[in-house]
């Protein structure tokens, strides 16, 4: 049962509901065309919420550090990818790893290649990350002679089996709508299904994996990939909403924050809920930068963003939030609000440490 | 002795020997005009670093939470202030703080005092914060009627006591240079000046308490204040640098990050080290977006930076690093690179859980 009095400092409240109709929402898309989900658990770094991808019939992970794969591997989970690309100084730990459970890892260099193969003792799986156009990371994918590279230095050691091409289309990330993401997901997949029949021949049953969750919300099919990866979906955030990959009713979390400060003259609340709680993240609305989108909370559950409401400003532990006249009349100091997070990846990590968090049924 | 095999991810370097120039050169000058330095100690949250500031001198503290306050009333200190508008939701806890140690709070409204006079049973000094145009959180400065109010429903209660007013000028941060900054300080002194002469005769022993670390570090002459509150010049950091608070060689704590991949065709170095490290904060220099600054990391410390170099992005766990032809051949998958923080005290935070911390004496 849900106890509003409970509440004293900042705290993150996660809609288990929303949540798992979110998670089965994706497990249902995968499974219609065939595709393998791999659902990527730096979302919510959660035990508990991990359980629900169980339940959904998730039975292998994506990560984004080693320490995230040991603690969901203490977990029980044995299938386990570290979508980051190999850090050679954790080679004793990614050994380690890979004697316990089925390890796969991201590679983009054959000097690092070159390294694990001299160091591992154990059967680890790799991708290569291929950039299809994000240029953060990866393997531009017209690069053969380093793909070459990377397959044949990796080659040498009977404990790195190649796996197939990995993309984190981060572009969907900078555009709105489904017109402009889908181009740019089915630009990607073109470019990853080409690299597959280059490689398919000699490495028979090399797989293409792909991991945003911008397209794969608003993608209707996925036939012709092998795998997905998406995480954030699991709670969404307003900026994926702005995006356009949800609705702000699929939103699982809020921070629930006290209001200790009122300022009339300019209409502004000020919550005890900060940068260490949400994180600097920040979207544009209508030409506004935006730290969060306030929401009033009853009974543990939230209503849909506040008409003309929103964080302007976080220090550390302060927000600014500017509210129209109804809202403000209608909080007191010491009164909670929600705020909908602008990166919930973010505002998780943060909660972990810097706050409470507590899941409503 | 400082090991660099031993750092196999992100790790964050403190200086003790530049930290502890920075403590005593504000201890110094606090101690030339007789005014209190109350040290923030949100910057750094630790009871080493803590330490080193009781060698200096330090009998008071300032934190922003009242977790911090339980955490270093548990290493000792018994005088410390939470410089956050008191949440009447956690009355029980400042309460329960206030019958082990002398806390004082700050409080900005009327509804505030006259809970907390309800419900506590052991002393408490509180400040009125008081705002002179930064306008995040404070009563403002000419507002006598609030002012007023507050004291009257404060004085209710035998156990919350009068201290006097406090400012913090976060102004300070939106300009550069030493004159900038003066104008908006002296503002500040001379608001808070004013505020005291009103009300010595009623109140005897009334306060003026100030801040921040650009007004503190820049000003010559700190006469007339009764007290100064800045945290952020322990360890300063890359926007110090740009505000004009500090030099680059003040600053005493850097990210050291293994380099994970190299992309030669837009020189780029790519690091494990992203958002959940260093934080999202960044600041702008010359027109470009930077989220720290690269430096050469050897024996523990660190050089000036390099020229040229930025981090241009941050996602989750990667930083993207921008760097000139030279640096990019020096710098190897595996090798260790060094990066100043833009906000020091958001990297802090974030470094206590997601990294490894490590002094270098």
């Amino acid at each position: 049962m849900f106890d509003a009095g409970s509440i004293i400092a900042p705290t993150l409240l996660i809609d288990e509901t929303i949540c798992r109709s979110n998670i089965e929402r994706m497990q249902a898309k995968a499974d219609r065309f065939g595709v393998q989900l791999i659902p990527h658990f730096k979302t919510h770094q959660s035990a508990e919420v991990g359980q629900w991808f169980r339940d959904s019939g998730t039975n292998a992970i994506t990560v984004s550090s080693l320490s995230m794969a040991s603690f969901f591997a203490e977990n029980g989970w044995d299938d386990i990818t570290v979508a980051f690309p190999a850090n050679i100084r954790e080679s004793d730990t990614i050994n380690a790893l890979a004697g316990k459970i089925r390890l796969r890892i991201f590679i983009l260099s054959a000097e690092t290649t070159a390294h694990l193969a001299s160091v591992l003792t154990n059967p680890v799986e790799y991708y290569i990350e291929i950039d299809t156009g994000y240029q953060r990371t990866g393997v531009p994918h017209d690069d053969h002679a380093l793909i070459a590279s990377v397959i044949s230095s990796a080659s040498r050691s009977g404990n790195l089996k190649f796996a197939g091409f990995y993309t984190h289309d981060g572009n969907t990330y900078d555009v709105t709508g489904r017109e402009a993401i889908m181009r740019i997901h089915n630009g990607t997949r073109t470019k990853l299904a080409a690299l597959r029949n280059r490689y398919a021949s000699e490495y028979p049953g090399v797989r293409i994996s792909l991991g945003d969750t911008p397209g794969c919300s608003v993608a209707d099919d996925l036939s012709g990939l092998d795998e997905i990866r998406p995480g954030n979906y699991v709670y969404y955030d307003v900026t994926q909403t702005v995006i356009g990959s949800c609705q702000y009713n699929q939103i699982g979390v809020a921070l629930a924050a006290p209001v200790v400060a009122r300022h009339e003259n300019r209409l502004e609340l000020v919550i005890y809920g900060g940068g260490v709680h949400l994180s600097k993240d920040s979207v544009s609305i209508n030409g506004k930068t935006i730290y969060g989108l306030p929401v009033d909370v009853r009974n543990g559950r939230w209503s849909e963003p506040l008409d003309g409401c929103h964080i302007r400003k976080l220090s550390q532990e302060h927000g600014i939030l500017k509210v129209t006249r109804e809202v403000f009349d209608r909080y007191a100091v010491g009164d909670i609000i929600g705020i909908l997070p602008v990166h919930s990846c973010m505002t998780m990590d943060l909660m972990r440490f810097n706050g409470k968090i507590m899941i409503v049924t």
